[in-house]
């Protein structure tokens, strides 16, 4: 697995800003509209059509972003309707690989980079090539890779096709507050590390940091006094706040500097993190080798050895959580 | 305090090597021979006399091979018959400085790079210019940087100026299984955190870290059963143990990649570093922004960008250690 060198993450002087500019196409139940009450009106980008097999979801299991989506197929039962294919932890600058497949080929689609999705769709895309990405089978075309949307999409569009039993992961009556809570959970903690860790200057990285701990001991906070972040159930902010927990103390803490705590010393958020990994459907997703491997060895200029560390213990992640 | 990116610590491909070879000089009680009832023939090497006031102690907060030399002047009381001099944690590729002293010069000294002392002594010193280095005031000449005989003859050779009640840091009953332990504890732990972090490939790292832990564990079932290394006294083997301890969580812990646990997770290794810390001589010679600020911003190689980590939370060593 070759890794380009000129990848960079770390612009010199600068905080990190991620670019959010993604393939902004929803698959939605009916054409140019989307089914979510809050904001459920006529859609401004392309639709897509919800149809059972026709779409193949490509994730990595090192990838935080792509974790969401293999969460919450797992939750809502869609594993029968959209098939999942799984990148190698370790891309190169120009795109994810299949190298865990026979042959490094991703046995539905056939690619080897899902670079060639990308550019099924658009000859010269511009951008990163990034997981997770919906693809459509039969053109082997993306259809979106804009994160945040393809998990809402998954639950208020492809509603008739979850398990009966399937929880209820954006709760109407708690909606607007939960919406708040996911922004601050986005901007501070997910990206937050990023932030941290991909800082340009001391000064950037001090305030990425403050920013972190300050949210992260709300948290703590919010946690202590409640199972999940919204109630007694669990919802789709808890989807998006786990894949940053549970690669903390394997990669954010050291390689991103994240080091005030260890999520191990955070009582309340570390039994509600394995409360999390022990309930079907997350934990199984996760791969601490695969976590390890991709951010130690594709973030070179941040780690120029490429030596992946051979700590923390992961079976810790077993023990009782004492939330129930 | 600008720092030469040509200095480089790790050496692809290889395991780290440290270079031992010291300037050998001994400072002595008795010309040509050491007063150590272990092996306290003939030496083979340049000896100096004992005299009050004739030599400086160079020394680092930073670096914990120096740190063992202020401890042990503390704890013997020699602080009125050698006196400390104390460069700054960031160094160039050529030498430790004394930027932390007005006009960036040793007051005592009047020099402004250690090198100069090496210099006056060897004009074609070809090694690192490393601390501790003991200096002979009147010709500014290094007169040894062999850091393992410097406190060795601190304890057997200056006895006539230890205070009263210094502690036997060199028990003679226990001597034999002492020397043992302490060699134990440089390959595997002293110099062992180094293997780890200066490791020029996956299986050099690999192995240094198996080692490394190997003897952390053996280390806290010895210290589960026992006050200190060698009993109920502190001796010479706890002075050694200690500096890498403290230095543990703020920097080797991420920065060198130990990080199967952290010290604070090892309950005897944890509650004997916090007892040693807060004995008089240890924790007033430790200061973390110090030791934080020399090995992120030195090692360019492993940490390109030099920012520093903001955590861990230093306050914890202040608690109780319940180990008296």
């Amino acid at each position: 697995m070759t890794t380009d060198t000129s990848a960079r993450y770390v612009t010199e002087g600068e905080a990190f800003d991620r670019d959010m500019s993604y393939i902004p196409d929803r698959v939605t139940a009916e054409p140019g509209r989307s089914r979510d009450p809050f904001g459920g009106e006529e859609l401004d980008v392309p639709t897509w059509p919800v149809e059972p097999g026709r779409y193949r979801l490509v994730a990595a299991k090192a990838c935080p972003w792509a974790n969401r989506s293999i969460i919450v197929r797992n939750l809502l039962g869609l594993e029968h309707v959209i098939s999942l294919g799984l990148a190698a932890p370790v891309h190169d600058a120009r795109s994810w690989t299949f190298d865990l497949d026979e042959d490094g080929r991703d046995p539905v689609l056939g690619i080897h980079r899902l670079q060639e999705a990308y550019f099924n769709r658009f000859p010269d895309y511009p951008r990163g090539i990034t997981v997770p990405a919906l693809v459509d089978v039969e053109t082997k075309q993306v259809v979106t890779n804009d994160f945040p949307w393809i998990t809402h999409d998954l639950f208020f569009e492809w509603r008739e096709h979850h398990r009966p039993d399937a929880p209820d992961l954006w709760p109407a009556d708690r909606r607007e507050e939960m919406e708040d809570v996911m922004q601050r959970i986005f901007t501070e903690v997910n990206n937050g590390v990023y932030r941290c860790g991909f800082a340009g200057s001391q000064q950037a990285y001090d305030d990425a940091y403050d920013r972190l701990w300050a949210t992260m001991d709300w948290l703590e906070d919010r946690l202590a006094g409640r199972r999940y972040l919204m109630g007694d159930e669990i919802t789709e902010a808890d989807v998006r706040l786990f894949t940053t927990l549970v690669r903390f103390d394997a990669v954010y803490h050291g390689h991103f500097k994240c080091n005030r705590n260890r999520l191990t010393e955070m009582p309340a958020l570390w039994g509600y993190a394995r409360d999390l990994f022990q309930t079907p459907g997350f934990g199984e997703t996760v791969d601490f080798g695969q976590i390890k491997a991709h951010y130690y060895v594709v973030h070179q200029d941040i780690n120029p050895s490429r030596i992946v560390p051979k700590g923390p213990d992961p079976t810790v992640w077993a023990t009782p959580h004492d939330r129930g």
